[in-house]
């Protein structure tokens, strides 16, 4: 028995179950920092020596040639294309209907406010390479950037020790229209792209999952003035079952995210407890046919499986963890899914499973873990825009707000302000 | 002459010009994380302690009472109390067109993704105190959040030597229907706020402006995951002038910033020399009637009176520079604002002071300064929610998308991942 049970634990304990483990990357900041300053100060060279040092490979140039991808295109399954395909048309579609109108509003005649979402210049995106190349990460990270008409978008990512990068990362960078693709991996590339270098240009925002040292020097370049997409925590669902939730599909939906990593967190939650059991030794028969089953099987080392007493129990329990995934495999899920107030993205029903938005239903799969559910959204359009406000007032519109603005600014003993507004209804009044 | 003056530099010289002051609270970080500390540690008992040694007086209660309140409003001046109404409701109708609807879209036959704006649920406001009440911003930061629904809004704010809070502060946060307000200030209000004590909850989000400790321990609150509404810098304006542009009206913006600290950054931007030699002397002449002068003074001494030989290099600098309030003084505001890339909030033509932007048009005055504006939005209605995603996929939604998600998986390493669909399509053709 790996997994951990909890049947209808006292209240005084749900602190507890609702923790996460502590993660801390304090001692890593000393090498990031390094890793940072070098590049800041050595630029391409430090690159070409990072890349050597940690990745096994020299070239001189470290940007991906047309040749390269063309090479790349050509290596790769033509069934797989076309599942990129339609993962990114799904994926365009959701992220194009969340373009913001222009808001306008004359908020008394004559004092006219609106407020238009404005693309990021530079976006610099992440994307971890090695054994497992996340390239579903491009599609999710560079289509809504070129959605939002982003004008530079930037991939870094590492080359292998022959200096070469997963073909489906290529295939995925020009399939969204990015065409800046550099061979850089770790905590240098977020330096590359926080300072930039002689050859390769800073960004205004970083996106990207990655290790620890990568999210370390996201945290930094974040400390010096570099937007970031999200702070980082390792991956987690909450899968909440009925009566009725086929088992099997649950403990589909506990593995698979179990697999990602042995920090991941996995939480069954239920008011059934001979579901909760089912469940469980479901979980256990399926695990041991995965690949990773390793990572699995100790990701579940620090699952939950918790039977709660009643439906109010349950809903104050999903809320208040705030999960990053939150799969409601419940035959009345609508009703669950409308009192969720904190969570990442929620899959409603016995046929939505977590890796539809992992891959292909058109949601975005960069979510806020370790609870930032609670204030932070996952990725969507509005993480590639700025909303800036504009106004203009008319000399009718000035005279009607002008006198509020006086006392306010008189109040608040900042005459300099008051005189912004005197001065123009004194020029006005003359006029007239 | 106090202030700088650059007509036509060499584009060699711009980085300097668009440089922003190095501003470091790097040494204040030890002194700011032992009160964090403390506050966590000792709770209520440590913010007695501050208030008595900070603020110096000395009190059991520190929330606001009923009694407190209704003195507040009988002691405030009766066109103060209508200028704060007119401005709340100009706030409250531009952040009310900013509440997005829910965006829906069927990405393929059967799969059915949404994504919600839902509220935060707890947020903390610091409105700063002393010589000059910020209430302005009580109405900038409270209002949005009502609107939002975000169910708990409490304010801290520093009190008197008396134990009393500026009554236009209480008055303000009264007419938001904020009830919760704590006479706290400096990093304890901060940290009161991340952590929470017995007697007051810790917030999901922290929002407003303060001196350097306040700021350093937002940063602190940030890197402990607590989300905060934007990073801090000295406040800034770029004035574009034309030919045409009144001088005195240019002078008065240019005075309405520099007024703020003796770190506001004030730049002026012409194609005219003989333009910003006049408003050089008119700013020369206004300065001498503020109260603020000797701030003022000391700001314009970094400021910056710029003419470029043309209007695309105006364009260029301008965005380059990305200001926190960006007055277009000039004939046609409108061509300009649509070449506006990189700005926080833009003032169009000559009748829009920044001060009615700061106090009561409708827009927020929390604004992105130090160049944040190039990837951060300043306050607005989505600064109170999440957005969240949810998806629903019917058995032939998930046949349709099915293959394609199990091939990206499988290419990607993670069988779980696959499995979680391979096992519902198996059911679903087993029934059918």
């Amino acid at each position: 028995m790996i997994m951990k049970t909890y049947i209808n634990p006292p209240k005084e304990s749900w602190n507890e179950l609702l923790s996460r483990p502590a993660i801390s990357s304090k001692e890593l900041v000393p090498a990031v920092t390094e890793i940072m300053e070098t590049v800041k100060s050595q630029g391409d060279k430090a690159l070409r020596a990072y890349a050597q040092k940690f990745d096994g490979f020299s070239s001189e140039k470290l940007e991906v040639t047309d040749l390269e991808f063309n090479q790349a295109f050509e290596s790769i399954d033509g069934d797989l294309k076309l599942a990129l395909q339609q993962a990114a048309a799904n994926i365009e579609r959701f992220h194009m209907d969340q373009l913001p109108k222009v808001v306008r509003t004359e908020t008394m005649p004559g004092v006219n406010c609106w407020q238009k979402g404005v693309p990021i210049n530079k976006i610099g995106l992440y994307i971890p390479g090695g054994t497992a190349p996340l390239f579903s990460t491009v599609l999710m990270l560079a289509i809504p950037a070129q959605i939002a008409q982003c004008p530079d978008i930037l991939i870094c990512t590492p080359a292998n020790n022959e200096g070469k990068i997963n073909p489906a990362i290529l295939y995925a960078a020009k399939l969204c229209g990015v065409s800046q693709v550099y061979k850089i991996g770790g905590a240098q590339a977020i330096a590359t792209m926080a300072y930039g270098t002689e050859s390769i240009p800073r960004v205004d925002k970083i996106f990207g999952p990655g290790n620890q040292y990568v999210t370390t020097a996201k945290q930094l370049a974040a400390s010096i003035g570099i937007a970031i997409d999200l702070p980082a925590g390792p991956s987690e669902v909450m899968v909440i079952a009925d009566d009725e939730t086929p088992a099997a599909f649950a403990a589909a939906d506990l593995l698979s995210q179990a697999e990602h990593g042995t920090d991941s967190q996995v939480i069954l939650l239920t008011q059934n407890e001979d579901k909760l059991r089912e469940i469980e030794s479901e979980t256990l028969k399926q695990l041991n046919s995965l690949p990773r089953k390793d990572i699995a099987a100790k990701a579940l080392e620090n699952s939950r499986f918790i039977c709660l007493s009643n439906y109010e129990q349950c809903i104050g329990f999903m809320n208040t963890y705030a999960p990053e995934h939150l799969i409601l495999s419940v035959k009345n899920p609508t009703d669950w899914a409308n009192r969720v107030t904190q969570a990442g993205s929620v899959f409603l029903g016995n046929y939505t499973p977590e890796s539809a938005g992992d891959y292909a239903s058109g949601t975005n799969h960069t979510l806020p873990t370790n609870g930032y559910a609670k204030a932070y959204s996952g990725v969507n359009l509005d993480s590639y825009l700025k909303k800036i406000t504009f106004q203009q007032i008319s000399p009718d519109g000035l005279k009607a707000i002008g006198k509020s603005i006086e006392i306010m600014a008189a109040a608040e003993k900042l005459e300099g302000h008051k005189n912004d507004v005197s001065i123009r209804l004194t020029a006005i009044n003359k006029k007239s």
